[in-house]
């Protein structure tokens, strides 16, 4: 085909990726990040700039999301960004937890100065509202969420998406009657996480609890959803806290019950944030650039035509009419552009990782075919343009299945069991995820940090403990995964 | 019909509204925007928090909007909220026009003290990104658009949604490589702007050009699209920017043409924020609480069975089954819960503003038809179930356009002309909208304001000017309207 030759001659001026992901993991995904547009360093230092590419999949997560909590009850809502002094120190654990990394707005005013934290997280300021908007049981279950900015002043390198003073987030609070509501709503959103990561973003996870020292600042039980990157970190994709009645006590949210007594009610929090776009480009992206799952990809279907000047008119008109009938169903575009070549096209879109690409050229059109290019496997393959929607739907769905598969045998092939200190050693320096066993005292999740500069990142679901402490020999009250972490 | 009955009986246990909106306008907007979950008063002073009705017209706002910035080429994007002071000093009028609202944070760093401005709106932020990203005019026109939070520190009285220290807006930003464009894109958003204002929203708007003393720190040419409030004041409610060159120059923001020279970008900037909650509760709102129009109700429409011990399955079960029915092509809901009566429950819905009620009883279903109630105009009327969607269809368009027309007409009804300043003064003193003419002097514009406190409040786009300035008898250059402003 024409198409091919044209792409090669010009792929040598286009410029592209320089850094192999195999080479310099990190060097590459900070110029996998900028090239394919998703973000850019801001001049302020520690912030990021999210580009329209990046900012477009961030809206498609939040689309998925939003429909899925707003099905099961849930509003949006907004509370101020400003919160007061006070009500961060109400609940003392999540005071220490995030005074560190805290920016203050400072006003003068008659009483002397006030100190304003710009939200670290919102659990104070909202639950300040609850205790007023909650009286009795007719107000229960309240299930808000809020997305928003959120600031944490951190001093260590930035990374884009990954460490930044400001990034995206949203963050539900909920409040329930009892205990038991409040569990069971962890618990399903902690599902649902769990099926935005694996069914959207093709990531596999891992779920479970936190150990006590690694649970949220102020939560009874945190929920973790886990993603291991191919460097061997595990990447904290979402969590989702069971904050018993640890706010409403400080707080005094309290309801009057069916049993006229009052109570305090049992609360929920859980959020992701823009860092999942981290972990999407390091997942799946290659030495081209980004590569996006169909589902959440803002274009899944790009159409380029093959332009010669005697056929010019013609197979751009085809180009176009092919974009109109695939946009009825699929989010399809032809790139018309007439100051670059199709080589620097094919280029240019791989690098942002559309999932697939349609050549058109004169002789594809005599043929009435046109030529789909998969993205993820870079396979090529003529099809009828008659059966045009139903080939690009099987090969979208094609992809979709294999980035999560793929990624998931990686996964599995990166887990390895350790009985003992030096196996769990063994294991993180050659980049695994370590599965083992631990008798639950923190001295012993201290001694694994400082051995191996990993933690315990889950409690693990399914398995439970049978064997001794990897640290101290006891008797395991818990089957863990253990990874270094982002 | 019982529910009639049944309702009357309740409405005096009903916690409503308890001001009249001609007794007291200002008490009664506070009343309604909180009592109709609008937005309520947070604990950091001069902040308030979204509700989730409030926050959920906001999201049908935002939709219409995005939508329609999508499909002419915007995309958008995320950029950092903080802004170095030297940026923000970069355009000498625009520092001065936001320094006084600003919120600063401070980093003690090594090289001494910084100063970072919570951004009061974004120009120098994102101008700066746009002189690294900007090169050819390949790259243009650059269209983005970010919905974000914005902080203005103001001091005087707040106001929920009107003057509060932090809300939520959208700023559209552009760079175009000629003059023509930048004032074709301007004057694009000025019309999508006035649309949304009139089909969404229905409320009537005025728009022109702003003169000199009233237009944006930093802008060559202001928009604006201005409503009229029920108290006589003026509600800025969207502004459209061409800024020509005024940040291209001193941010560098340049391209080389396809002539290959080297030029500096022209651009625009717009945006609107959740003033306009405030402005949809008080032009539709009533005695009873909130009006809303039924493009941006969150909920459309309600259906509220009427319960008798005997028929209650029956009747709780054809409420669902049209709530089901209705919601394939409206936001429909049925409101089934146990512990309050129908009565109460037509009054929290009036209070919400949800345009058209359903009833329905066990002798409404015997006669195989349900009764339409209207928001807006109380009425109500029996309409066969089988033909449902078709009265809902036409009912709630007949409300979406008596909402605009009345309040049509009452804008119409208090625009006044003025030729001298005594009958400006009698006119603004009367509540009115003031169409006069004026010499285009500064200090013209002055001794307005000192006379009446009203300001010019837009260039008419429709009129020129034929007589003389109403301040000081020289020859008109504008025809102006002129009013007391939020």
């Amino acid at each position: 085909m024409a198409a091919k030759k044209e792409a090669k001659a010009e792929k040598v001026e286009t410029q592209g990726m320089t850094t192999r992901k195999s080479d310099d993991f990190s060097e590459w995904y900070n110029e996998v990040v900028q090239k394919a547009g998703l973000a850019d360093y801001a001049p302020v230092a520690g912030c990021m700039v999210i580009k329209p590419h990046g900012y477009a999949i961030w809206e498609a997560i939040r689309s998925w999301f939003d429909a899925r909590i707003k099905a099961t009850g849930h509003r949006n809502a907004y509370f101020p960004m400003f919160i007061p002094e006070k009500f961060l120190k109400k609940e003392a654990e999540h005071f220490k937890g995030f005074t560190p990394e805290v920016a203050w707005v400072v006003e003068e005013g008659e009483q002397g100065k006030e100190r304003f934290a710009l939200r670290p997280t919102s659990e104070t300021i909202i639950y300040d509202s609850y205790s007023k908007w909650i009286r009795s049981w007719r107000d229960l279950p309240l299930l808000l969420n809020q997305w928003c900015n959120i600031i944490r002043w951190e001093c260590s390198a930035t990374r884009l998406f990954l460490r930044t003073r400001e990034f995206l987030w949203q963050e539900g609070h909920t409040a329930h009657a009892t205990e038991k509501e409040a569990e069971a709503e962890a618990l399903m959103i902690l599902g649902f996480y769990k099926e935005l990561m694996e069914t959207q973003l093709a990531v596999p996870v891992l779920t479970g609890g936190k150990t006590n020292r690694e649970r949220f600042a102020g939560a009874l039980r945190t929920y973790t959803v886990e993603a291991l990157m191919p460097d061997g970190k595990a990447l904290q994709m979402a969590t989702s806290h069971n904050l018993g009645q640890n706010f409403s006590k400080p707080f005094g949210i309290k309801f009057m019950d069916r049993d006229e007594k009052e109570k305090h009610v049992w609360q929920t929090s859980w959020g992701f944030s823009t860092r999942l776009l981290g972990a999407l480009a390091m997942t799946h992206g290659d030495d081209s650039g980004l590569v996006l799952p169909p589902n959440i990809a803002p274009t899944q279907v790009v159409i380029i035509p093959i332009i010669f000047e005697d056929s010019k008119k013609a197979v751009r008109k085809e180009a176009e009419l092919l974009a109109k009938r695939l946009s009825i169903k699929f989010r399809a575009e032809a790139d018309l552009r007439d100051d670059c070549s199709a080589g620097w096209k094919f280029n240019e879109w791989e690098l942002k990782g559309v999932p697939l690409r349609i050549e058109i050229g004169p002789k594809d059109i005599a043929k009435k075919h046109v030529v789909l290019v998969r993205r993820d496997d870079g396979s090529k393959k003529p099809v009828p343009t008659a059966s045009l929607e139903r080939e690009v739907e099987t090969e979208l769905d094609n992809i979709q299945k294999r980035l999560f598969m793929k990624a998931k045998r990686s996964l599995d092939s990166r887990i390895a069991p350790a009985k003992t200190m030096a196996e769990l050693e063994k294991a993180i320096e050659a980049k695994k995820m370590v599965k083992t066993e631990i008798c639950g005292a923190e001295a012993c999740e201290d001694a694994i940090q400082e051995k191996t500069t990993a933690t315990v990142r889950l409690i693990s679901e399914n398995e439970t403990a049978r064997g001794r402490c990897v640290v101290c020999g006891k008797k395991a009250a818990h089957a863990v995964y253990v990874a270094r972490q982002y």
